[in-house]
C-alpha cells in the first residue's frame, strides 16, 4: 500500500506510475490457448472431453446438463440463497428493461425514407466460471440482459471440476431462465462456443468472466464470434470525507481486494488523519477475513491512499484512472458525480457499499476494469442488440440527391458506384 | 463466379461452402505489426518519421499538418465536390443526431435511485487512408458521429505517400471540424495514437479503415485503447425479383466488386432467365470500368447467383450470410426488410442503390463484414458514449435490500463483501 499526498513534490511522478501499472498476469498462454482452440474446431466433442477430463477430472458420458440434473442440483440450493437471487434477479430485470431503445424512423424532406431497427441476437453463449470462483451473481447479470433483449437461445457454460458443482449457480440459471447448459470452461469451452461441435450448436456472441485462458481465448475467437470486454482484475475507488466510519471504508476496500491478489483498492480523501484511520482499520478487518490471503496480497501490493487538499481535486485523478467502481460517501454526492467522465459504475452517498450493487442494486456488475472505462461500458442490454439501419429512395427523391452521390464516386475514382446512381438517373425501371 | 439453384440436390454443401469462405489475406502481418508498435511506443516521434519515410517516401519536418497547408490543400477541392460534400454532411448528421439517447434515472419503491447515465469519449483518433484508396467520403462517416457525441478531441491521421494528398478528404475534415491531423498512416498511425508520442497525446479509441496493416495494429492495441470493429473486405447481397433492369443490377453488383479483389457481390433471384441477364449484363458493365481489374478478380473469384423458387427463401439464406449491404430490389421491400435479422444496412425498393449510401443517404456506411452482422453494428454515434451507471441507497432503503444482499456475498465465500453491508444495516455513520 501506498500513501500519496498531492502537495508532495513528486505526487505526479507516483500517481502517474499508478496510473500505469497494468497489473496483469505476466505469463503468456497465447500459445496453448491457440492449440486448444485449433483442437477444438477440427476434433469437437472428443477434443473438449479430452480437455474436461485433463484439467477438470471430470469425464461425463455426455457434456449436455440433464433437466433432471439440473433439477436436483438447484433444489439444493438454500431457500435464503433462492430467495434472494429471485429479488436480485427482480431488480436487474427491472433496471434493464429501462434499457431497451427506441427504433428510429422517418421520411425526410426530399421524400427520402431512412432509419434503424434494434434486432436482437439470434443465440449467445454465457461463460460462468466454476470451482472457487463459481458466482451465481454473474449467471443473472450476464443472462438477463440477454433475456431482456429477446436473445432466443442462451447457452451457459460451467466447469464442474471433479463432479463438483455450486447449487446456487444451477439455481440462478433456473431463474434466469436458462436451461441449455454444458459442463465444460477454459479455452475449450469458448471454443466450443465459438466453432460449435457435434453436441454444441454455435453461439454469435460468447460474454462472461474467466481466467487469463477464457480471456485469451475470447481474445483469438473475436471476429469469428462477438465478445464482451475482456476482464482484468477488480478495482475499486473510494472518496470519502472524514464524516465516515474509517471501519466502513476499510470494508468496502477490502471486498474489491478479496476478489484477486491483482485487484486495486485505492481511496481518495481530504483528511490525512481519516486516511490514517482507515489504513489502521484495513489492518484489522483484514485479520477477520477468510480471504485475508488474497485480499492482503492486493491491498499491501495494489492498494493506494492518496490524501487532497480538498475533494474537487479527486475529479481529475479519478478521471485518469478510470477505475471499475466508484464511491462517493460525501453529502451531495452527485456534485461530484456529474464531474465525472471515466469510470464503470458509481455507488452514491454513505449507505451504498460498492457490495449491493455486485448481487441487486439493478445495474449490471460486469463493469470495465484496466482503465477501458474510457472508452467502456458495462454489460447491458445494447450488448445483445444489433442496429440494422435503412435507407429509401423514390425516383424523384433519387433526382434530388443522386447527381452529388455520382460526383463523390467520382472524386473516389469508383465508376460502377458512379453508375449504380447514374443510371437510375436517366431512365426508369 | 458460381450460378447455384435452391433446387440443385447439392445446394445445401454449396451454400454452406460460400458461407464458410472467409475471403482473407492469407499473408500474416502480425510479426511485422508488433515490432512497429513495440518501436513506437519507446522511440515514439523518431519511429514513426522512420517508417513514414519508409513506407510513404516522405520526410517531413513536423507530422502535424499547419493549419496554413489544410487550408491551401483543401481550397483545391472543386466546387461541386466541396458541395457535395456539404449536403452529405447534412444528411450524415441528420440521420446520427436522432441517434443520441436519453439517460435513465428512477427512485423506485425502495427508495433506492438509480439510473446510467451516457457520456462522451473524451478524445478519439480516425485512421484515413491515403493513396488511392483515400475516401473523404469515410471522413465524414467516422468524424461526424463522433462530433454529435460530443468528442471534444478528434485527431485525424491520413498518410501522405510522396507527399500526395487528395484534397477532397482535407475539404471533408474542414467540413466536419476536424483540424488536428497528422501526415502518418499504418500501423505506425495506430500506434501513435494508442500510445502517444513526443507530438501526438494518446487518445482513448481509435477507428476507421485501413489495410491488413492497420487492421492487426488496431486488433493488438485493443486494450490499450478501444476500437471500432476490424474491417474486412466489402459485400453486397442483392435480392430481385424480374422486374428489375438486369443492367441496373449488375451495376449494383460491381459497386462492391471493384472495391477490393476480395470483395463479395451476391443476387438472389427467383428467375433464372433474369439472372442470366445479369450474368451477361455483369460481363459487359465490365467493360467499361476503369477499375475492371479488381472487380473482375472479385465477380470471378467470389460472385455468385442464387436461383430460388420463391423470393421469400432468401431470407434465411440472407440472415445466415449475414451481408455487409442488403438491396431488396422488389415490390414492398418492407415485407422482407422486417424479416431480416443479419445485416449490416439495407436499400430498399428499386431506386436505393447502395452507393448512395455510401456517401450520402444518412446511414453510416462504416458497416460489418465477414458475417459479423450476426452479432456486430454499424459505425453510430453510440461507438463515442459510455454509459455510467449509479446507485444511491439511503439507510431505509439499504435496510430492505441489503439482508438479501450478505446472503449472496456468504453464499459465494466473499466475507469482505458481506460485511461492507452487514456493517450498515446495524449502525449508523
Amino acid at each position: 500500500m501506498q500513501l500519496l499526498k498531492t502537495t508532495d513534490t513528486d505526487f505526479s511522478t507516483a500517481f502517474q506510475a499508478l496510473v500505469n501499472n497494468r497489473r496483469e498476469a505476466t505469463v503468456d498462454v497465447s500459445g496453448t490457448v491457440r492449440g486448444i482452440l485449433a483442437d477444438v474446431k477440427v476434433r469437437g466433442d472428443a477434443a473438449v472431453k479430452e480437455y474436461t477430463s485433463r484439467f477438470d477430472h471430470f469425464s461425463p458420458e455426455s457434456l449436455h446438463l440433464s433437466a433432471d440434473f439440473i433439477a436436483t442440483q438447484a433444489a439444493k440450493c438454500p431457500g435464503d440463497v433462492k430467495a434472494a437471487l429471485e429479488l436480485a434477479a427482480e431488480r436487474i430485470s427491472r433496471f434493464h428493461q429501462k434499457q431497451l431503445p427506441q427504433d428510429i424512423g422517418y421520411t425526410d424532406a426530399t421524400g427520402v425514407k431512412l432509419g434503424l431497427n434494434w434486432v436482437s441476437l439470434s443465440q449467445v453463449g454465457i461463460y460462468v466460471p466454476g470451482g472457487r470462483a463459481s458466482y451465481p451473481s454473474s449467471v443473472l447479470m450476464n443472462a438477463l440482459p440477454a433475456k431482456i433483449a429477446g436473445v432466443e437461445r442462451i447457452v451457459m457454460t460451467v466447469p464442474i471440476p471433479r463432479g463438483e458443482i455450486n447449487p446456487a449457480v444451477l439455481a440462478a440459471a433456473q431463474v434466469a431462465g436458462v436451461t441449455e447448459i454444458y459442463s465444460i470452461g477454459g479455452a475449450q469451452a469458448v471454443a466450443a462456443l465459438a466453432y460449435g461441435t457435434e453436441t454444441i450448436k454455435p453461439v454469435d456472441k460468447v460474454v462472461g468472466p474467466g481466467n487469463a485462458y477464457v480471456a485469451e481465448a475470447k481474445r483469438q475467437v473475436f471476429g469469428t464470434v462477438g465478445i464482451d470486454s475482456i476482464a482484468g482484475p477488480s478495482e475499486i475507488l473510494v472518496v470519502a470525507d472524514d464524516k465516515n466510519n474509517p471501519e466502513w471504508i476499510a470494508w468496502d476496500l477490502l471486498s474489491q481486494a478479496e476478489h484477486d491478489p491483482s485487484a486495486q483498492s485505492i481511496l481518495i480523501t481530504d483528511s490525512e488523519i481519516f486516511a490514517q484511520q482507515v489504513i489502521t482499520a484495513v489492518e484489522l478487518v483484514l485479520t477477520k477475513l477468510s480471504t485475508q490471503a488474497v485480499a492482503s496480497a492486493s491491498w499491501q501490493n495494489h492498494g493506494a491512499v492518496i490524501v487532497v487538499s480538498d475533494l474537487a481535486e479527486s475529479i481529475p485523478l479519478l478521471n485518469q484512472l478510470a477505475p471499475e467502481h466508484v464511491e462517493l460517501c460525501v453529502d451531495n454526492p452527485q456534485l461530484l458525480a456529474s464531474q465525472i467522465k471515466c469510470a464503470g459504475s458509481l455507488f452514491l452517498g454513505r449507505y451504498t457499499p460498492e457490495a449491493i450493487g455486485d448481487y441487486l442494486g439493478g445495474p449490471n456488475h460486469v463493469l470495465p476494469t484496466s482503465r477501458s472505462a474510457r472508452f467502456a461500458s458495462g454489460l447491458s442490454v445494447y450488448d445483445f442488440l444489433k442496429r440494422i439501419t435503412y435507407l429509401e429512395c423514390n425516383q424523384a427523391a433519387l433526382q434530388e440527391i443522386g447527381k452529388a452521390a455520382v460526383t463523390l464516386a467520382e472524386a473516389e475514382g469508383l465508376p460502377a458506384h458512379a453508375g449504380s446512381v447514374a443510371l437510375r438517373l436517366q431512365s426508369k425501371v
